[in-house]
Parts: C-alpha cells; structure tokens; sequence
C-alpha cells in the first residue's frame, strides 16, 4: 500500500511540453524541499529525526555499503566520493542486481544505504533484505512515501523531490545527492569530522545551490542549439573523472533512454585503453572539464580527443578560457565546491538529451521498452 | 631497463593473417606455460616462489584491492569474484587512473595487486606506488620481465605468455585469469579455506582448460561466418552477470577497439534501466548464457531483448537446448566449472571481434589511436 500525498493538480504538465522539462526546470525548488526541514542555517545543526542509530552505533560502523539500479545507481557511485571523503568510512557500490547474487561482504557493522526512487525496485529491495539477513543497519533514500524499501529500512530518508512522471530520473537524481551530501554531514559531525563551522559553511554552499541550479536553467535555449547542432550524431561519448565521472555515466544513460542515441560514459583515464579508437569527426565527446585536483588531466584527455578530430563539448566555467579556447562547444556552468558540483553538472546534460530528444521527435516521457519503476527482477 | 627473454623468431606471425589471430590461438598453450611450474598435479600443492608473504602475514590480511587498466581491470572484476568467492575477503577493484587521485582506504593489512601486461601502464604504476606509500603489501600480475611494476613490487607473479604484439590484448588476459586463479587457490589454502583434496579438484579443471580452449578454436570458421552476418552493425550490446559481466565488457572492448564499431558491456540486470532503449531490429545483443545460478535471469534478459526484436548471439553450452530454442545465433562453449568458465567465455568474443574487424578491413593489429602499452597518464 502506497500512500499518495500529492494532488493530481501538481502532477500537471504546468505549461511544460513534457513532463521530463517541467521536472528538470522543478530541481531548484525540489533541492529546497529535501534539505529546508533538515537543517538550522544559524547553528550549523543538521537535524536527521528520521536516522535512527545512535552516536555509538555510529561510531561502531566499519563500512557503508550502497545498493542501487539505474539513475539511483549513479548516484550511488556519486555518495562514495562524498562519504569516503567526509566520514572516512570505506564505502563499497553495487547494482541490486549484482549485489543480491554475489554473497556480499555485510554484517552488523555495515550501514546498508538503499537508494531507490520508486522504492519498489525489485533488485534493490532483494539486495537490502539480503543485507538485513546478514545484519546490516538499513538507511533507505526514497521518493515515494511508504513504498516496500520505504518500510522494510530501518531509516527512511525521503526526498521530497515530488512526483516525478517523465520515465528519465532527474529530480529524484539531484535530490538523491543533496541526501546524500545531508547525511555524509551528519555521519561526519557523529564522528568528529567535521566541528560546526566547517558544516555552517557546507551549508552555506548548499543554500545556494538553487540559485546556481537556476543560472544552469537560463541556459536552456543556448542548450537547445546545441543539441541542434548535435542531434544528428549516431553515438555519443561522455567523460568525466573522479566524482565526475558517475555525471557522466548519467548524461549517456539520459541520452539512451531518450533519444535512443547509442551513448555511453567512461572515466576519461580509461580512453587510451578502447574508446579512443572510436573518436573520429563524426563523434561527439562530452567533457565534464570544471576546475578540480584533475582539471589538467582533463584538459590532456581533451586534446587528445581534439587530436582526433573528435567533437568536444565541455562543461565548464563560464570564465574557464582555457576550454573555452580549445574545444568547440561550451556549456557555461557556475562554481561551487567539488562535493556539490555534481549536482550542478548534470543539469546541462539533462538539458542537452531532453532537447536530442525533442528535436528527433522521440516520445521523451514515455520512451520505447521502458517503465518508470523496475518492480521486476 | 627490461629484459627480453623472448627470441625475435617467436615474434613473427607463423603463418597467420594478424598477430592478433595467432595470440588467440596460443592461448591453449600460453595457459599451459602460466601454470606448469607452479603446481605439482598430484599432492594438490601450488608452488609459488615468488610470493613473498609468510602464512602469518597472509592471516593478517584484511582485504585485497586490485588496480589496473583496460583489458587487464576487466580480469581484475572477474578476479574479485575469484577471489572473495575462494579467500573470503573483500576484494575491491579500482581503474589506476581513478584510485591514484582517490586518497583510498589502503594499510598494512591490504595486499594491493596491479595488473598490466607491458608492466608499464604509467596509472597502474603510479597507483601501486601510492598504495605503498599507504604500507600495503604489493604483488604484480605482469608479462613483461622486468618491467617497472614487477620492479616495485614486493612480489611478481609473472604470466608467461610470450610476447603480445596485437594491440588488443588475447592471451596476456587469459593468463592473467588463470595466475588470479592460482593466485586465490594459494592463499584459500594458507587461510584454510581449501584442502588438499579440494585443490587437486580445482587443479584437475584447470589442466582441462585447454583442451577446451582448443575446442572453442575449432569454432573459429563457425565463428567468422557469425560475423559475416553482423559485420554491417553499426552497435552491440554484450550482456553478462556476475563473474560473467567483466567478460561482457572485454568483449565489447574488443569489438570497440579494433572494428570500431561502438560496442557496450552491460550487466544484464541494468538493461532494463536504460540500455533496452536501445534495442531493435538492428542491434546484435551478445549474451553470456551458460549454466549458472543466474541462468534463469539471463533467459528472461533474453526473451526481454527478442520481445524489442534485437538479434540475440547467445555463448552457450552446445547441448543447452533451452537457449538455442530461443536465439538467432549460437555459439557453442565446452563445460567447465563457474570461477574458470571466464576464460574459455572470453575466446568466441576475441574471435568474432577480430572477424568483424578484418571482414570490415581495419588494421587488426594497429588499431587507429591505439598504443600497445599506454606509458602517459
């Protein structure tokens, strides 16, 4: 049984040509709705009511273990770099579907995180009832109130992202990670890892976030262009490093889903080792290329894929000249700090498949051979 | 400074089109040279000199994290599953150019393994040093003597497959399989998770491998006739689960790397989240399908992929009537046991990767872009 909160009113298009738009143009307001209730901006206070293991039962935890499908999954990948860096805790990701047949490594020191839109995915409910047989402490991230992964967690940490009706994940995605980024917080100030300061001032990047998320949005019909300018390409690469690099996973599975444009994500050191063969001047290359400890490693991959002809578009700072001067496309993105940047980064990438999409005509909210929630194994 | 052990007669193409093509045919044989002097067939006893950790300091061991790049990462994910399923430690898997700038969970009771045929591949080295720094215990899985990882690593496990010349890596992977065998059987038995009896059972499996390496050769006319009949493709799906989904990804690799045709391993559990988008009438799908825990998933992958009208090539059992009934293509692979059947899974996907490729007339052997050894970061 699942508990509908929302009106049928707001599960209205309002205006939007598909409700994927609408939903991607929700995300500032959406962030809000997750982080408003949960934090004291004065205090540096994160108040999680909803996470029930005491300080010493944090304390006690040796790993945090994530299970996930699909866009959940990426966010996952995401959740280790913000939570290996802020509790210091090792964290392992796997798919529901791997995970539920590999007699993983858990026990009762293990915080099993499940990550679910839906909270009816069947692999990762399979995977958390696996791990709570083998007693790990349960944390669910869900959207849907009351849904199986919902009830069957110990704790429950919902979204608020809203109801999300486009079958491509956006909104639930980036309120996925502020949760995450949330509870990384929190687990790290339990521990001793972060004194209130340091949390007022990553809260103080939070808060505006929105804002930054909306400077993204205003570069809507520049994005349009360019998926003119692109939407005729047959395949698609993405490349990302580090934290990065789960962004562009999502930007190819977004292009997929949509546009049935064959795309796919790869960690930008893996190129030389395949995927360079395929770049030629046909090939576009989308390259998460912001400032970061691997910015120059970035800038390498690009030149070679440069070297190749290929097609580059970066995402990047809007005052970064050394991109904007070697690559051929531009899409301008804010600064924020390296934890939060996914958020940011992955909204030009929902922008650019859902207007691929659009403009190749393809039914984007409901596209060919895919559900919205995957409640069979 | 390395040594070549190699006579330059050995580096010729002994009658075949490519060196690639005739790597692949060594295999039976390369596999032989990787294990004949580190076992005794008949105590069930595993002779590694060149492991320098005493059983004490194995007992200390609190988990082993593999490092590599390219073809050598996809046989350190099947070794992970080797591995935790034989020594019963976590096993984690990082790519070099992702776990050098990661500031990983290593100590002194991590026993770091990086994998590279040239020994070279300047991420993999620059992680096994940043994994020393850390104190873990090191042991390299290389093919060239000599080399620089074999160099800073405490212990070497050498592959002895003679000198690959094809860019695309055959036999250096299959033994490296195979030395990630021996290697899991060596320590299960110090941990006291293997006797005698059961060792001399593995071993007794591993001795048939290449005879049956050599069967799946014999398919190699079969195996060019399937790829007269995809040749025109212009993507591939390779699907696999478990131990069996690193060896999607080589496969796709393969194909990506040599016929440049854009190819994507996917663990088959994931399709439904995107990747099934993709699918019709155009797109083969190859799909791992042999008998195993998760046969009955992977058949319910495939009638998912023939329901969206995608050309189903099936690597299954010849008598495994239940596949065959269902799939356009077959190609048909002896028995062996789970934690072996990645190596013999791995020789049809090389093989029609390279008919592809040379049916489409590409270099085979000088794959555009492509270096053998990738020395840069």
């Amino acid at each position: 049984v699942t508990n509908i909160t929302w009106s049928p009113a707001m599960a209205e298009k309002a205006g939007y040509k598909h409700f994927m738009l609408k939903e991607i143009f929700e995300q500032p307001r959406a962030l809000i709705d997750t982080f408003r209730h949960r934090v004291d901006p004065h205090g540096g206070e994160i108040i999680l009511e909803e996470f029930h293991l005491n300080p010493d039962e944090v304390k006690r935890l040796k790993k945090i273990t994530m299970v996930a499908c699909g866009t959940s999954f990426h966010a996952a990948l995401v959740g280790k770099f913000m939570l290996e860096s802020l509790c210091r805790l090792p964290v392992e990701v796997d798919l529901g579907s791997e995970f539920r047949y590999r007699d993983p490594f858990v026990d009762s020191q293990t915080l099993l995180i499940s990550i679910s839109q839906s909270g009816e995915t069947a692999d990762t409910l399979a995977g958390l009832r696996e791990a709570k047989t083998k007693g790990a402490r349960s944390l669910a991230i869900c959207n849907a109130v009351g849904s199986s992964i919902a009830r069957e967690s110990e704790s429950v940490f919902y979204t608020h992202a809203g109801p999300e009706i486009g079958v491509a994940s956006t909104k639930a995605f980036t309120t996925q990670l502020v949760s995450l980024y949330l509870i990384g917080l929190y687990l790290a100030k339990q521990l001793g890892y972060r004194q209130p300061d340091q949390i007022q001032q990553n809260l103080q990047a939070l808060f505006k976030l929105p804002t930054l998320l909306q400077d993204v949005l205003d570069e809507n019909r520049a994005i349009r262009e360019i998926g003119q300018k692109y939407m005729k390409a047959n395949n698609f690469l993405y490349l990302g490093r580090g934290i990065h690099y789960p962004i562009a996973l999502e930007g190819a599975l977004k292009l997929k889903e949509i546009s049935y444009i064959h795309a796919e994500g790869y960690p930008a050191g893996e190129m030389k080792h395949g995927p360079i063969a395929l770049i030629d001047e046909h090939l576009p290359v989308v390259v998460l290329a912001t400032r970061s400890p691997v910015f120059e490693k970035m800038m390498s991959n690009i030149e070679e894929v440069i070297a190749r002809r290929g097609r580059v578009i970066a995402v990047s700072e809007s005052d970064n000249d050394t991109v904007r001067e070697k690559v051929e496309t531009t899409i301008p993105v804010p600064e924020t700090s390296l934890e939060l940047s996914p958020i940011l980064l992955v909204l030009p990438l929902q922008l650019l498949a859902y207007h691929i999409a659009d403009l190749r005509g393809t039914d984007v909210d409901q596209p060919r051979n895919l559900a919205k929630s995957v409640t069979v194994e």
